[in-house]
């Protein structure tokens, strides 16, 4: 019996998915999860990630960095927010960091209610995720985050990608189109990631927070090779994680 | 203002929708709403969808033929299931329907929590009710029935065709990507939707009851020009609706 690759297009449909023998692939390409994978490239010891900008904010008390985005921008007072170039400087090193967005904390959260594992893809680790999931013995399923649990293309092209490396060594899942959808949009898309976006909302959304660096920079596949996976509450480097057992 | 069109991919997201300024078109291509444009195509008066096999039944003492589809098969008892062709006899003229189907009935019966407007679409009345809907000052929602609130292919390309005959009269909706996605997707398949399908969750689903000819047939645009479309708790044809107010 082979394993199966899945996609769930938003975290609204994650009830009919069963990832209780899964590892869960949570993706919010632009720009959260995109952001958890180069803050660990950078050293960052761990990530907590909550719902809200308050709770967040109460991390500082205990020594956390402390991270929050709505639409879009950081939130006044907070260390940093959403965009992956406020995770690189040696600040972060070694540091914890309490983080919320407004879609990519959110699918983590939905996983966590049946999830066997959850870690954490974008295209910056894509390479370096899908030789981990091949060596694993478990069912994939890769959880879109979308935008407020509406269907986005960039987390489902990359959920595309990711599906086609795991073939053939894993099969469709014969109940759903969205993980055949993801990849025939992938083929679409790959040759020009970001021309083929260029007329997606994320696009409208975001053109006035002037962040096209950011979007370069997130669509800039195989980055880093960390995997950065849930354990308790937190979000750790694969490698630290299962070290400390 | 130009007026929106937008796609749900399945009804579990469709509370992510207003529909109170819209017309919902409802989709389930294999075979729900096939079934019922070629039913009214063939002289059927009216057609009440409902929830339960149950409910479907209890119309027979009414009056009405009774239809019930699950797991893709007629129900044991009823005049007919979900196949068009058993819609196609003369027997069905001038004839009230109760109908309950796995999917279509249900995307119907959460259009009408909001929905301005019910319409009844399938490739079989595509260009028919491309046509009106460019003649009515409403936003349109193709709300894709999907199977068991799972995205599929078959209903995602209808939408996608659908869309592509309403740009440039309508605008997309700027917050979602879904009906780029569906337009994406119908580009891909459209000279050969039954090729394209073939690898589609529906195929192995529907393999074994033997319903290629149905298959054939509900992919088959413009063998209609009716309209069917919601009236209180009933779909009539468009145009009959309209007579009596």
């Amino acid at each position: 019996m082979k394993r199966t690759i899945d996609v769930c297009l938003s975290p609204a449909l994650y009830h009919l998915y069963d990832g209780s023998d899964s590892i869960v692939v949570v993706i919010d390409v632009l720009r959260a999860t995109s952001s958890i994978c180069i803050a660990f490239h950078n050293g960052v010891r761990s990530m907590v990630p909550v719902s809200s900008v308050e709770q967040s904010f109460s991390y500082r008390s205990k020594g956390y960095l402390v991270a929050a985005e709505r639409k879009g921008e950081m939130v006044d007072g907070f260390d940093m927010g959403n965009s992956p170039f406020s995770y690189m400087s040696d600040d972060v090193k070694d540091k914890d960091i309490a983080i919320t967005t407004t879609n990519g904390t959110h699918a983590i959260e939905v996983a966590r209610k049946n999830a066997f594992q959850i870690v954490i893809g974008s295209f910056l680790n894509l390479d370096s995720l899908a030789n981990w999931l091949r060596g694993q013995n478990k069912n994939v399923i890769c959880l879109c985050a979308g935008w407020k649990n509406a269907v986005n293309l960039e987390d489902t092209l990359f959920a595309g990608a990711l599906a086609q490396q795991l073939l053939p060594d894993f099969e469709l899942n014969n109940h759903r189109d969205s993980v055949l959808t993801s990849m025939y949009l992938y083929d679409l898309a790959k040759d020009d990631l970001q021309g083929f976006l260029s007329r997606s909302s994320h696009k409208k959304r975001l053109s006035k927070l002037n962040i096209e660096e950011d979007v370069t920079f997130c669509l800039t596949p195989n980055q880093t090779d960390v995997i950065p996976a849930m354990k308790g509450d937190s979000i750790f480097k694969l490698d630290v994680m299962q070290s400390i057992g």
